[in-house]
């Protein structure tokens, strides 16, 4: 069933409208009738089932018939922290992390960073308009935090709000020591920031100043992944740690 | 350090020639000169550190000097199979998965892919290529074998000398019973072959003849993945179950 998310101010009792891009979508491309239902996910993370009442020439109006159970949220909010990078492969990685259940994302200006960060907003609304349609199609009831670029400094000021901290690291790669299956573990219900690096990688001196506000260096595996392949693998080894379950 | 995928036709005792596009690359990209050092990987996933010696108008002449211990390899040999989808997509898709340590991929044409396989041989060259580039930035051993597209029936004859045979299916997401990572618990030392649906998921039909010729169908989780996340997601699952070492 089709999926939208709304504001909590587009709700009044049992009573939904939607404008803008929804409304068109619902009318012109869904081309959908009154009778018709919909899923509608407000702010909060509620899932309900609505049905739609009218369709003027401005909004669809609609009535919420019941409140759907969904539990299709990680039960760890993991922000994705990305070195700058081309703008496609930003929005590749955003899309497939949000698939993957991620709860935010931001990109970082980091020393082997090719590209300079764009100062326009639009950069910001594309991000969040791919971060809502990926939260829509893969039937999620939140839509990632799209944060924007930081620099490395401002970076690691904002990671200190979240209680897990790590960055993937190369060189840790080779000693398979197990640190991530070891925090995954303890992961659920926490908040987990993930640094992954540009196409260059993380500098030695930046792994130095992440370790000293914090951050945990993990390895990825013994092969090199490309620097869009790298947060696609955290967030599944998370998917995977906490959402298949363990016989033991 | 550079890497190179070699032909043990091109290795007599410990000389090698390097011809054709490596030949290019070495000579043209990475403008390399005599006494330089590059890697070089045999058919059988031996790794060397070899001297260039010579380089002439049509070949690198090269000594090796010694085998390197290399532990780049997935210790599950897993078949990546998908859906026929648009070919950017499978492209991307064999990329990754090589970066994450897939030992082959195929397609296969099933009931609802939206395009029809394409008779010449010029996609399976292509797709060779994109594996042995993948193979070498991701600093494997082994190029994954590609094997081009199958008809759903031959793709079920072929999937028969696989030891672990499982397929994506949304409608075990819900159950969330933690039959992925039961199996991938048994995976290490064996043969597996993964199959993923394309743009519209594998049908009904489809799946219960997969079951019924000894398919496991398996959960990727609570959200719908798109058909290009599903194989990194269990490629990501497979390395992360087998790589990142357990403390227990």
């Amino acid at each position: 069933m089709q999926r939208y998310f709304i504001q909590n101010e587009a709700i009044n009792g049992k009573k939904v409208v939607i404008k803008g891009d929804d409304y068109h979508h619902i009318r012109n491309v869904m081309r959908m009738r009154p009778q018709e239902q919909v899923t509608v996910c407000d702010e909060d993370g509620n899932v309900h089932l609505a049905e739609i009442e009218e369709i003027t020439a401005t909004e669809v109006r609609l009535k919420m018939l019941e409140r759907l159970e969904c539990a299709s949220e990680l039960e760890a909010k993991v922000t994705v922290a990305m070195g700058l990078t081309r703008r496609e492969k930003q929005e590749e990685v955003l899309r497939r992390v949000t698939e993957l259940g991620a709860s935010g994302f931001l990109t970082v200006s980091m020393e082997r960073s090719v590209v300079k960060a764009k100062e326009n907003s639009s950069v910001l609304e594309r991000q969040k308009k791919i971060a809502k349609e990926a939260a829509e199609q893969s039937q999620r009831s939140r839509i990632p935090d799209v944060h924007g670029n930081f620099t490395f400094a401002g970076f690691l000021d904002f990671a200190e709000r979240f209680e897990i901290k790590i960055f993937a690291y190369e060189e840790e790669a080779k000693k398979n020591d197990g640190t991530l299956r070891r925090i995954l573990k303890t992961a659920r219900g926490k908040s987990a920031i993930v640094l992954t690096g540009p196409e260059g990688g993380i500098s030695s001196k930046e792994a130095e100043l992440l370790k000293s506000r914090g951050f945990v260096p993990v390895g990825l595996g013994p092969r090199i992944l490309r620097c869009e392949t790298a947060p696609l693998y955290v967030m599944s080894a998370f998917g995977y740690e906490l959402e298949s379950e363990n016989e033991s």
